[in-house]
């Protein structure tokens, strides 16, 4: 995969390699496992101290998603190459982007012999692959390597430093939700925070959205209802069900609430139309505006917007979910802003099914990564994982909060949204987001420090012998 | 799997279970991966404290054979189970034994794409699986496990350790030579060994063997050379070739060394044998004399007597052999007792790929499991593996022999040999092997103990949160 229009733009590429025929199924022995997967990556080595310094290398993990957003969506590896003269990797996950084996996404997904592969235990055996094979390619044997990622991407950093500690030697793990698996985390967590954050913004706010639900009902259950909430809402089609309304709503008050950065902090642009409404104007009145404030002032709205049956994130993570990524995700709680609608795993391993005509599995991520008694475990065990959320990202009622060890941290700030450590550094960045970046950077520079000693300290040995 | 003739004797056993459809394989998607495999393991409660008292497991690893022989061949748990109150379990590996998927052996490992799951990665998510499925049924949660295992058993149980931490304390990984891959340690280690045992036992003996060699190409170089061979060492059926007496002739060396156990000591009785013929005997005389001192004064010799090809074992590990555990061990020390026959990678490739159409993968046990600078990768990561080896055991060259850390340890006895110290406790037993016993009995309880401690310090804390 030699050259790619949408990479043109990455100024600093040194390299965009492929691996010529990564192993289909690293835990399969099946010829057929050896013949139709070329896995995207990129390597820019403009700031690399070389291997003669054992500089090290860092490692973004793609997500469900295509590298070429990642390229220039991820700033922690090009803001941080030059104080680590590191060598930057991106890699694509498989099933994404450019990685699809055998062929096209769709096809691949319609075909259940290779949608089997589509797992984060293959995928992670893909970094590892590609990342011996990088450093073999450098003669970097001795760079130390740190992984990074964000989101589902940083479940994947974790879990890849304590599955590869030979191959990595520290992960940075953003916003990973590594606890939302298995009924570890209470399953309304996401939606309490969600709910908290408009609170916290403004209770005026947060109570109209709640009142809304019922008024949609009310209205909805109307003769010509649908019309009416169609015509509120300038839907581009008209309403089939007022569900589609809900679901489109809640898509918005989730995605705000998770992706609430600064400088603009879209939940408080959603909550200033909503309560900057002209006196007078009713609940559902009120919920328009902060649409209209939050997605601006368009001829019509598509109550699908969040429902992308083509795009390849939706129909990826659908199949991930459907198969290991089983997260229980649910509104029960009385305290939240939305209506009740508790997550229900048979309901959910049935739909599975009709679609993939696969069950899930929902405890396979915890008896393969582990979960249950997090500090209990590995207190006394791994090391040289940050665990970094922000508090106001609704994930973060899955992530790790507490630390685990000396080496094995977390690091959270009580006003951040999903991922925004490893975005890139902006000069509007607030104080605790500079400091939070700063404190994972200082972490990872003492591990590498550690490893220097330990390197001179084993030079040369090469096997433990006595 | 209920009820087994095999396993009558047995007398503790309490339960005889089978898990209702093992997952075949654990990393992949497909429908056909969840129907026909049963997997065999056995539980004796007889010693067990119980779940209240948090008692804990000791699970064996079943490795390249049939469950039924380590019931009976391994001592360690039965012998430590009223000291720890433990609850013993023994798990079969897949495709030995009665945990063969999909039908007979045979036809499993004929099939190409169900040998393809005959891999270490499946075998301990298999390991993974049953004990969490175990600690379920005996309400359980909160008893430590302790894996064991010998030999390659041995390397499943250090590589459990490090990749399932959450389901194992710890590990006991006897004679494991997790080192033995990927050109870690010398290829001639093995033989180095065998060769410096019969030395230290007896230079004459060692001598004699040293010169055979080339005594029997002298007389299979004559014309009637092959009849001459097959006469002076009674083989059962007329030598083909000279090559069959000497691979016959290597193995019984290679066999001795490697469990030359007390107190009969095999490699004694061999080298008695050749050192005890009497005056005058010439070499070929004194060869032939050490193999009836080993194998008794029998009608005729088998050469094929180690090559078994309706072997399950023989079988099973020629494919693990050919697939990932590609362990380079060839003659090649002139300081060796053999003539020289060096590893040949790409020769083992080319006989493997034309055996069973698939290229091992050399590089894939250290790709998954590491072994490269296992101190540097280890000692700040991981924690409670004990390896323990005896240094006449040829595979101990492919042995961890050095501490890695407080709790991953090397535990070795100058005299013992292959597995020797989970064998069942006997009264002939001598100091050393007693004491290295005791030694990893009180490593162990140590993690337990620490276990405890951490228990009361983070119990009812099922998930870390701030």
């Amino acid at each position: 995969m030699q050259g790619s229009g949408n990479l043109r733009g990455f100024t600093n590429l040194l390299a965009m390699s492929n691996l010529n025929s990564q192993t289909l199924d690293h835990f399969n022995y099946k010829p057929e496992s050896f013949t139709c997967f070329q896995q995207r990556y990129v390597i820019n080595s403009k700031y690399w101290g070389g291997a003669n310094t054992s500089s090290p290398i860092l490692v973004y993990f793609g997500a469900e998603e295509s590298l070429d957003y990642d390229l220039f969506g991820i700033g922690i590896l090009t803001d941080n190459a030059p104080r680590f003269k590191a060598l930057l990797v991106y890699i694509e996950h498989r099933f994404y982007g450019k990685s699809i084996p055998c062929g096209s996404s769709e096809a691949a997904l319609r075909n259940a012999s290779i949608r089997g592969y589509f797992t984060s235990a293959q995928a992670i055996a893909d970094y590892a692959a590609i990342i011996l094979h990088i450093k073999k390619t450098f003669f970097a044997k001795n760079s130390p390597v740190i992984v990074i990622g964000g989101s589902y991407g940083g479940m994947l950093a974790a879990w890849f430093r304590l599955k590869y500690p030979h191959v990595a030697l520290g992960a940075l793990a953003s916003s990973a939700p590594i606890l939302y698996f298995d009924e570890l985390a209470p399953h309304v967590g996401y939606y309490a925070i969600v709910t908290k954050d408009f609170k916290e913004t403004s209770e005026s706010c947060y109570e109209t959205i709640r009142k809304s639900w019922d008024e949609i009902d009310k209205v909805a259950s109307k003769s010509n209802g649908l019309s009416i909430l169609s015509m509120k809402f300038k839907t581009c089609e008209k309403l089939k069900r007022s569900f589609d309304l809900k679901d489109f709503l809640d898509s918005i008050y989730s995605e705000v609430a998770q992706y609430d950065h600064p400088p603009s902090y879209p939940l408080n642009i959603i909550c200033r139309g909503i309560d900057g409404a002209p006196k007078g104007t009713d609940i559902l009145g009120r919920i328009f505006a902060g649409v209209v404030a939050y997605m601006g002032n368009n001829s019509c709205y598509d109550m699908n917007e969040f429902n992308r049956p083509n795009d390849e994130t939706y129909i990826g993570w659908r199949w991930q979910t459907c198969s290991e990524m089983v997260m229980p995700i649910g509104h029960e709680n009385n305290d939240s802003m939305f209506p009740p609608s508790p997550f229900n795993l048979n309901k959910f391993i049935r739909k599975c099914k009709s679609l993939f005509g696969v069950r899930p599995r929902p405890h396979w991520v915890t008896t393969y990564y582990g979960g249950h008694d997090l500090k209990l475990v590995l207190h006394r065990f791994a090391s040289n994982i940050i665990f970094s959320n922000g508090l106001r990202d609704p994930y973060s009622s899955g992530g790790v909060l507490e630390n685990i060890s000396d080496s094995v941290v977390a690091v959270y700030t009580v006003n951040g949204s999903h991922c925004l450590d490893i975005l890139p550094e902006k000069k509007s960045d607030p104080v605790w987001l500079i400091k939070q970046r700063k404190t994972e950077v200082g972490i990872i520079e003492s591990w590498i420090s550690k490893y220097y000693t330990d390197l001179i300290m084993f030079r040369d040995r090469t096997r433990v012998s006595s």
